[in-house]
């Protein structure tokens, strides 16, 4: 299996960084074959413009998801982006590992998704959900942030991290198709000592060991609406 | 009043840049002042980073928080953050204007967010959510996708807009405590002739003229939750 590991962190020294080295280690101890993306190592520019594509469709009016789909078509989209994507549709896993900046990722890794989740060759159309153009492939987001444990989940003052998350774990991931597993979470990670985070890589370790039979968040189906998205009424659907 | 408009989308002959151009309008038909960051036009670097201080409370590793609190106390925070964050605490309302992408703000706005809602100044400790140094204040989201209306709501394909902005509305902007304002939504957009995208802009007129009529989200108080933000169960509130 092929893993792609995606990391957003600006500091080398973090515990964040850190993670995303456990993973690569823990993948290839599956026996995968791992590729990663070091975001700020790379100095990966996150804004999507006209300049993502060296020939356009229309150069006098730039509709973004038009001129991808136009670049991927013609092998004209930007280099940096060419390079992302190719590693994005060669990997059978994808892993987000990030810290939560405003309960989502850090823009430079809002970036990565905005300029290499292309159209045209990721989504498009009908094609998303269950029927993206990634389906068949998992996706495992990896996180640590500030908060403590109690400050998440049903009745918690932020609520469940997932609801949080959900434009990346639903409309993100799940929309390319991808099945996403339960995400790993390292909390309160600015306040804990040395043990704390060892036992915390040690519990990701343990995560990717049983990434296969890890549990996947359930989204809705596009068998359960119609093709204008309308949902089919219960007992309408596969069999009328 | 003092309103700022926070706009992001690469092509200016774009709706949303339309839009934007009508909110300054409407804002200063209400006899606002109205201060303006077009975040595209302005070249924002959107990337969190060490670059970010002229002088480091600790040199030898980034926490971006406590450098930014170190930034905002000894005034050695980047001019182009410093610049943004006097807008964002001049101002009584914030508006911002921006294309869906990926269920969220485009890149170059989520990274506004990851430097300028600074840590010292905007929220800190328990001073978040009702209790966030922006309380008073009013937020509004006003937003183009492509999307169809039938697409969001309950039981709808993509579920309430309102939930996948989460993160945003609430995990950013009730953070900093605004009282955020129900966004105005613009559907369809690509797809809608011009007769459409007129009446799109004369109900953003509307929205504005009743802004402050307007209906805010309703999220948890920290009243309800103990200084370890646990909930305090009821009937344990105030009086205890």
């Amino acid at each position: 299996m092929k893993t792609l590991v995606v990391h957003a962190h600006p500091e080398p020294q973090s515990f964040n960084s850190a993670m995303a080295a456990r993973l690569v280690d823990a993948f290839k101890a599956r026996g995968d074959e791992v590729a990663t993306s070091d975001l700020y190592q790379m100095g990966f520019n996150p804004v999507a413009s006209a300049a993502d594509f060296t020939e356009r469709g229309n150069p006098e009016y730039l509709n973004y998801a038009l001129e991808q789909r136009h670049g991927v078509k013609t092998e004209t989209i930007a280099p940096d982006i060419r390079a992302e994507l190719d590693k994005l549709l060669w990997c059978d896993t994808l892993v987000l590992n990030f810290p939560i900046f405003w309960f989502s990722t850090p823009a430079i890794l809002k970036g990565w998704i905005d300029r290499v989740f292309v159209s045209g060759a990721v989504y498009g159309g009908r094609a998303f959900y269950d029927k993206g153009r990634l389906r068949g492939r998992r996706a495992m987001v990896s996180v640590s942030l500030g908060g403590r444990t109690n400050m998440f989940g049903p009745g918690a003052v932020h609520g469940p991290l997932e609801d949080m998350l959900r434009p990346l774990l639903r409309g993100t991931l799940y929309y390319a198709g991808f099945d996403v597993v339960t995400p790993f979470v390292a909390h309160h990670v600015p306040y804990i000592d040395d043990a704390a985070r060892a036992a915390l890589l040690e519990e990701l370790d343990a995560h990717v060991a049983r990434f296969d039979s890890l549990e996947t968040l359930s989204f809705p189906s596009l068998d359960d609406f119609d093709d204008q998205m309308n949902p089919i009424a219960a007992g309408q659907g596969a069999s009328t």
